[in-house]
Formats: structure tokens, sequence, C-alpha cells
């Protein structure tokens, strides 16, 4: 037979069985998190029409996109959550409940260059509260607060949220008069964490036509420790800007009740998201100790989520996770929590005797109790057998014999210890249970805190 | 600025939240079940390549698949679950232990012709358990106990697992001379209960050359209510349906020691499933009261999972449920359980204050119990803000306003039976969890047997 090479494209993850545990794991805690703030799963369809898709149109995304035709139908799989939201939202409106909240978790479809870290299907984790007509600032003010503790579950700690609000800026280029090169001026600002103060004051100056006195005065701005003290000077210059000087100040004002605390949250100027999308509060998130990355969480305040599907306006805040390319940074720099149980059973029964009614029995009491149990009935040596249990990482292994079998117990072996008893139904499921509660203790990120501690000043 | 009309493709299944909450809970429900037996979780791309998703080529799949080219590249979406599978297995075959036991529930293409009740992208929910070179038949004896309590886990009450052995088919049609014409004669019998035994055996005897003798045997054995006393007759015959018997008494013979009740199992030896692929026992599940859907659960045993990739002979057995189709039937026909909480939060705090600090304060401690709470900050009149909880069936709403703050305390209502307590955090905390317990108690399907026992002989 003429044999295929198995393979998997590339820019498309795949993981091992103790990985995707492991993957599986931080679905279930942002699942539990997002669950916990009161937003409700969704499920949308992975192809849409291309039409509907591709309703906003152009920009770099639209040549990243699958898209080909079915019978004379014109399909595109999703590039992100948002915009299958914005048709749901649109298309179900009379049918929903507003503000309404929903989390998404599913994979999207990029046909980005494949390189290293970076994918073509991914995961995405996405939150977003939107409102019919209005949505309240406190809105905005929880976001931050769910971040934290989202990575705060996944077992994060050295991260901080840093927030921003596109009114202020937006205000503030009014208020410098740089309304004309509002864009460029944001667009050279993003750039200050990478190329310095410096290089952005020349290209400011010279490129876009800002003068030397503004460009100082905006720096300077952008460059102070207590942003939001610095902003009260600009007070009272134009409407725009003390709004959102007013929105960040409710948003911050709101974190410690929120529970946030305050060294995992910033206000940084510097962020603006993209041009023509968030219109208020925007946040990042960024692992402190690996910068290099971006924004593991990002998102912000929109105005109109879905006006290319109707006229109502749906303002709302919406975060997004990029699951898939975290969860491979995670891995790749060792922050996987490896002392959480992956073993697909929790004890694997090998029946000692002929007929296997006694150990099936057992199996069927093990699993009642809701122990995850695996009946070994492949015909190989002992120590195959055992080697099995060992390389799967399974904790418990039970013998049954005739002697056990007539004396109405098993044989109850911890792979850990060595350690190996008698036990009847009850005290097997008793001990196997407490010690997988010992092996499931603990988050499934493991940050290097202590490390870090010790490392730095 | 022009709209795009907003839509979902006909054959995708998009559900409104409270059934995507039903819908969760039966995946919830066969994690659940799948994990007690030992299965890891997998995930594989949706797209591969053609060449790699086709090798086995023709038929009629290959016509529904979604094809396309991305840059240079053939690519598929996958059709099932098995062929992904099978290169996994082949690919990682030296990452993996085997028997390996994996279970995956994931989204499928097929370009189908859309009809009511027929879906173009579903949900498959597959458990496989793969040998490397052999397979015990206690793998086969298993699968049963694991189909009983997958429904029995949902709440189904009223089905039927029909188990047969494709060696004893191909057996007996060797022992009655019937080896030529074994693929039509199986097509055959395959319509026993749609168009009657009169019509089969005309169809056997004048378009099959099946002498009329053996047409009467044939029938006679696939009628009779004893198969496995029917199948002592044809014992020693030839090998392949001695071992045939041998495997299915086997399966049938541990069935009980499995739990499985002998009113939900049987032996039918008219089932086939498919011509090429299945070597062994076959499983079908049908649903008492709707035979018309056909099969649930349908699987079996396979020599040769991954033939079209590998030269290791990898035996496995397993079964596959379509979710999506079985979740449109049991809306449709009234099975899903309204009774269970469907809400997106278990309380919702109604601020009376102008600082939410204390609200946001009493929601942290609320969600650091466990409690799924949604904090209501619209500025809406209050019996829109009633009627929101309402809408969404949210079971508790919490009043906190001036009085309240200042003495510790909040109002918890009960919006079911109407029913408003001062609590302070801790008394809310127990009282809601308390109700949240009761209004969770219950499986995602309710079977409507009391009916079925009223209206039937």
């Amino acid at each position: 037979m003429d044999r295929i090479k198995p393979r998997t494209l590339s820019g498309f993850m795949e993981l091992l069985p103790q990985r995707q545990v492991q993957f599986e794991r931080m679905v279930e805690a942002l699942r539990k998190t997002y669950s916990l703030y009161g937003f409700t799963p969704l499920d949308t369809p992975a192809i849409e029409a291309s039409e509907v898709l591709l309703a906003k149109g152009g920009g770099e995304t639209e040549k990243q996109i699958y898209r080909f035709t079915k019978g004379d139908t014109d399909l595109s799989l999703r590039f992100d959550l948002t915009v299958p939201l914005a048709k749901y939202v649109a298309l179900h409106h009379n049918e929903l409940t507003f503000p309404f909240r929903r989390f998404q978790i599913g994979k999207v479809y990029r046909g980005e260059r494949a390189q290293r870290g970076r994918f073509r299907e991914f995961y995405q984790a996405d939150i977003d509260v939107i409102g019919d007509g209005a949505l309240d600032i406190a809105n905005e003010a929880e976001v931050p607060a769910i971040i934290y503790n989202t990575f705060t579950a996944l077992g994060l700690r050295r991260f901080k949220i840093r927030v921003n609000n596109r009114k202020v800026l937006n205000g503030l280029f009014d208020a410098l008069g740089l309304r004309a090169q509002s864009g460029d001026v944001m667009r050279t600002i993003d750039k200050l964490e990478k190329i310095g103060a410096e290089k952005v004051r020349a290209i400011l100056t010279e490129d876009f036509a800002v003068p030397a006195d503004t460009a100082d005065k905006l720096l300077a701005l952008l460059a102070t420790k207590d942003p939001m003290s610095a902003l009260e000077h600009y007070r009272g210059q134009n409407a725009l800007l003390d709004q959102g000087i007013e929105e960040l100040s409710t948003v911050v004002g709101y974190m410690s009740a929120f529970g946030v605390p305050a060294d995992h949250f910033m206000v940084d100027l510097t962020i603006a998201r993209g041009l023509d999308y968030y219109t208020g509060t925007v946040y990042e998130t960024v692992m402190l100790d690996h910068p290099e990355i971006g924004s593991i969480c990002s998102g912000g305040r929109y105005d109109n989520l879905a006006e290319y599907y109707t006229d109502k306006q749906l303002p709302g805040v919406g975060i997004s996770i990029g699951l898939t390319r975290l969860f491979f940074v995670l891995e790749d720099q060792g922050y996987l929590n490896d002392a959480l149980l992956t073993a697909p059973a929790d004890v694997l029964i090998l029946p000692m005797t002929q007929d296997l009614s006694p150990a099936i029995s057992l199996a069927t009491t093990l699993r009642e109790a809701g122990v995850r149990t695996q009946l070994y009935t492949e015909q190989k040596k002992f120590k195959a057998k055992m080697n099995y249990a060992d390389k799967l990482g399974i904790p418990y292994v039970i013998f049954l014999g005739e002697d056990e079998v007539s004396a109405g117990v098993c044989a109850v072996k911890d792979m850990g210890s060595g350690e190996q008893v008698k036990a009847d139904p009850d005290q097997a499921v008793a001990l196997i249970q407490a010690g997988i509660r010992q092996r499931s203790t603990g988050t499934p990120i493991q940050d290097k805190v202590s490390e870090h501690m010790r490392g730095q000043p």
C-alpha cells in the first residue's frame, strides 16, 4: 500500500496528552473565573458567509483570512470572536437581555506567515459586556478586576495591567493642537518603549510638524510617574479630555474595592490599542518577566459593536486572551505546573485472575465514587503493566488476585512512595481520593516569584 | 452606512444563551464519564493537509468535504475525528503509551444538503482505545458499559445498546456459502427493520442468487429472540465464526459485571456498521421512543486504525456520538431538563448607593465563595432592574442601600418564592449556595419514562 506521511500543518498546535491536560486546565480556570462574574458561555460557527464576516472590509486581516467557496457560497473562517459576536448580537437582538455578558473560548484562523510561536489556528478567550444604547462606566472599572482574577486563578503572579482612556488621548491631542496629526502622533508615541523619548521627539517634530514645545509637553506628560495628578493640570481645556479624565479616575478609584492590588495595575498614557475601534478605557496586560511577548490580555471600550449589521447603538467593553500563544510561551519558558496530575486515570487495576468479573466490579465501585479508573486487560508481563502505569504517571495501581478476591480486599500500591496496603473497596476509594486531592492542589501556572525576589534588587 | 444583513449559515447550529448552557452541560457530563474510564482529552486541528486527510480517498464523504487552497497548500476541514486520530497516533507513535485511550469532543464539517436536523458543522464526541499490535477483547466488552453510563449520566433512560460481531456475520456468510455475495447480503439484511423479512427474502433470492433454503435459514437466525443460543448450532463450521461467537459471548458475559442492566442491551445480528472498517464487535444505540432518528452512538472494533500512514498494526475500538444532532432532537422532542439553572449568574446585586464600593466589596466576597455574581450598574428604573433578573432567570437579587451598608448586611430576595431576608455576607453566601444546589440537582436530559410507563402496556 502507498502510504502518506502523517504530518500536522505548520502553525497548528497539536499537543501531546500531558500538555493537552495542562492546556484544558487553563481553559477550565478561565471558564470558572468568567462564570463568577456572570458571563454566559457562547459558541458560534467557525465558518461564516464572507459577506457577513468581512462586512467591515479592508485591512491587514483580510489578506490572512481563510476564504473559499462551497457550491456557490462564499465562505470564510472566523479570524476573531468579536465579528461573530457583533453578528450574533445584531441577529438575535430581540431574544437577548441587555447588558449581555458573554464569554467565548474558541478557535480562530489567520493565515499568518509561519514562525515560531505564531499560530494559524489558535484559541481566543474573550469576554464582552454589551449594552443596548448605553453602558455604564462601572463595567469598564470591573474589567481590570476580571483580568487580575483570571491570571491569579491561573497562577501567574508577576504581571501588570496597564490602563488608558482613548478620550484622554484624543482630548489631549485636541488641547495641544494636534488633532490633524493625531493618528500619526498616536502611532509614534506607541513606540516610546521601543525606541525611546529622543527618537519619538525627533519623529514628532520633524516628520509630523509637532511644535518642539508641544512635543516636550506631551513627552513630559507621558513620562510622569503619576499621570493622574499630571492630567489634573489639563482639566477644563476641552470637554472630551475632561470626560476622559473623569472616566479614568472612576476606573482607578474602584480598583481597590475590586480587590486589584496597586502593584498589579498602572495608568499608562501611551497605550492606544489601534486607531478606530476603541473609544474609552483601553487595557493591556504584560508579563513583567517577558515584556518581549507583548500584551497577553487586551481590550477596551467601544461605542458601536455592530454598526455594519444594525442601526442599533450597541456600546460595549471586552477583553481577549490569545490562549494558544500564551500557552506556547508558558510552556517554552517553563511556567507550567508539572506537579499537577496529568495522568488519564487515578488508578490502574491489574486483574490477576482469569475471570475479570471481580476486577470489573471493583472498577465500577471506584468509578461510582468518582475515582478515574482504568482496567488493564492486555496480555503482558507484569513488568510491562507496571511500566504502563509509570509512563502515564498513574498514581495508584491495584492488584487483584484470587486471595484478595476471596478476602474481599485489594492491594493498593502508591506509585510515588512505593507503599502497598490491603484495603477493602471503601478504604481504597478513601485512600486514592486523599492522594489525588493532594496531587491536584495548585494552579496551572507556577510563576517564578521567589527566584525573582531573590535575584532582583 | 450600507449595512449587511446579519445571518448565520444554514446547517450551522448557533444557540441562544439558555440552550448553550444546556448544551455545555451535556458536554460536561460526557467529559466526566469518559474521564472516569481513564480516557485522556485530545484536541487536533480542524484543518489538515488534504493529502493527509483524504489518504483513504473516494467515497461519499469526499464530495462533502470543505476543501480549499491557501497560498499553495491544499487544505481540508476534518469531516470526522477518526482520521485525525489515525494521523495523530501514526505521527506521535513513539511519544504515546499504548493502549492509548483518548476522548475528543470537537467540531467536524460536512457539506451535506441542508435539511432540518442535519448540520454541516457539528460536534462529535468520540472515544477510542488503540493498541500497539494487539488489543484485548475485554476492551470491546467495556464499551457498552461506557455507552450505558454516558447516556445514564445525561439522564436518558429509554435506550438500548445493540451489539453484534463482524466475525459472526462474515463467518456465517462463509458457513452458508454466501462469501461471494456477502456485501450485498449485508446491505440487504440491514434493511430488515425498514422493509420486513418478506421483501428481504425476495431480494436475497431473486437479486443475489441466494438459495431459498439458505435465505430461510439466515432469516430465521436473524429473527430469533435468543441469538446467542441459536448461534451455538453453528459452532464448529468455520474458525472465523467460532471466534466471533466466542468474542460475542465474552462481551455479553461481562455486561452485568460492568453494571449494564439486561433491558438496556441486546445482541442484534442484523447490525453491520459499514462494510470495510470494522472487524469485530460493533455497536449501535437507539432511543426506544425515537427509532426514526437512527443510532445515537455507534462504533466498533477495527484492526487497523492508521494503515494509510504507517505499517504499524494499530487495532482499536471506539464509539462516536453526533452531539449536535442529538441535541437538536432532544430539544425538538422536549427532552431537555429546563428545571436546571441556565442563568448567567446566581445572584444580581443592585447597588442603591451612589458610591459603588460597598456593592463591589460584597460582590468580591460572594465570588471568593464561588457564588456567580453580577453587579448591575446601569442607570435604569428599579422595575427594569428587577425585570433584568427575571428575564435571565437569575434566582437571587441582593439590594444594598445606605441602611444595609451601615448595618453590615444586605437584603437577599429569592426570585422564585418572593421571600426577602436581611443577611450578613456569610449568611447570604450560605443562603444562595443552598438554593443553587437545589436548582442544580438533576440530569441535563429528562426522559419521559413515567409517561411511557403510564401510556404503554
